[in-house]
């Protein structure tokens, strides 16, 4: 494979959850700087404003598989690698958190083009911070177990394990697997009464709060409307948060 | 109690792992606007740079317990809680994580004071992150478990739920506990080969990072000259970074 030509620079940026104030400084100036960014589907435009007006910006395909993804970042970063170029690939959160940030790296370094990686906040710590639930409290939980719920393979899952971690647990993408999620850790010794909180579209207009438990998860999520995208927490800190109510 | 008298507005806020570039837009706006700014002793002080020259800075004691700290907190918002004035409480990475942000939101609604948390980028992802260090990558790691390295209580964590979990292990502040965190592991059925990684003043100048094996953690770190704080992590996507070196 023929090496690629020029020499640009190209950005993994985090985005974090979405809401504008929680982008940061590097990321915003990375931003400033690009000829092109490539950007998730769920990304709000707004967080774009910051980009030069000639900047050309690609929205990846809503529904594409992450082979897709991967492959239109390096057709872009291909034909758009000149001579001091910038590209931006504008994540969802952090880049390195179910991500793919770390699939466009190893392309980046086959290639030899040169890189630079700017963390976000995780959705998974940002969108329940953001309403106030702590994802860990003195003598309540001293650890957070983040897993992805979509697509999620349950026999992959050591379900039994996340329970007797007895810590606090966060599913990102799971409203739509809600049940599946339920019914497997109830299955594997979880309490049915253990209080869950769901937040969609967390930080952002129209964001909604959940608080329910675990054995009527599914059923709350489908009675209040909540849809995708969103995060799931699972743990005694959340009653921290329905005390406060 | 007599509640607190006044109407301030204290914001809660994540600096993240301390990188100037990775704090965020709106913390940013609230360190310019802060009137007092309380935050963490390991916290650069460059961060405070957009605050205002009359802005009152206060620095935890180094050493301090956790009651202490709260405490002071408690003192510093109920003698500086005057009409408009605003306190910012800045900590390392998110309030919310290993941050006692909740111990303080708990206490600003009991005196009913307005406040607002806003989210950072916590060590545990950003520092990883940072140094290219992917926590989950497709069929090798699909959840991250964040733990509690200092203070650590090894009875209280469930070594053999951390290791059957099989997913990649985070912990905070556990430089100086390593010996205990590799040796818990290894008896628990952990593989002394696993691959391991230690960051030290992650995303800060004079950062370092150690690639070496779960069996030779403590002794790589003392050779290394790795020292706190710092961010551990062990997993199958370790070696993605040693892969890249």
């Amino acid at each position: 494979m023929e090496r690629i030509k020029g020499n640009c620079k190209v950005y993994i940026v985090g985005a974090g959850p979405g809401n504008p104030g929680l982008l940061t400084l590097a990321a915003r100036d990375a931003i400033a700087q690009a000829d092109v960014i490539i950007y998730d589907y769920l990304l709000p435009e707004t967080l774009l404003s910051y980009a030069r007006p000639k900047c050309v910006k690609i929205k990846h395909t809503p529904g594409s598989t992450s082979a897709e993804r991967l492959e239109a970042f390096k057709r872009v970063v291909s034909e758009s690698c000149k001579d001091g170029a910038v590209i931006v690939r504008l994540h969802n959160g952090d880049p390195f958190i179910f991500g793919m940030g770390n699939e466009e790296v190893a392309y980046l370094d086959k290639e030899g083009v040169p890189y630079e990686v700017i963390p976000g906040i995780t959705s998974a710590t940002g969108v329940p911070s953001y309403v106030g639930l702590p994802l860990t409290s003195r003598g309540i939980s001293s650890s957070v177990v983040i897993v992805n719920g979509h697509p999620i393979s349950p026999d992959e899952i050591n379900w039994k394990a996340l329970v007797e971690i007895r810590g606090t647990l966060v599913f990102l993408m799971g409203i739509g697997t809600a049940g599946l999620i339920s019914k497997s850790l109830i299955e594997a010794g979880a309490d049915p009464e253990a209080p869950c909180c769901a937040i969609s579209r967390g930080t952002l207009e129209g964001q909604k709060v959940l608080l329910t438990k675990l054995g009527d998860l599914e059923e709350a999520i489908k009675r209040e409307g909540i849809r995708p995208p969103g995060v799931i927490v699972i743990g005694r800190v959340v009653e921290t948060l329905s005390g406060r109510g």
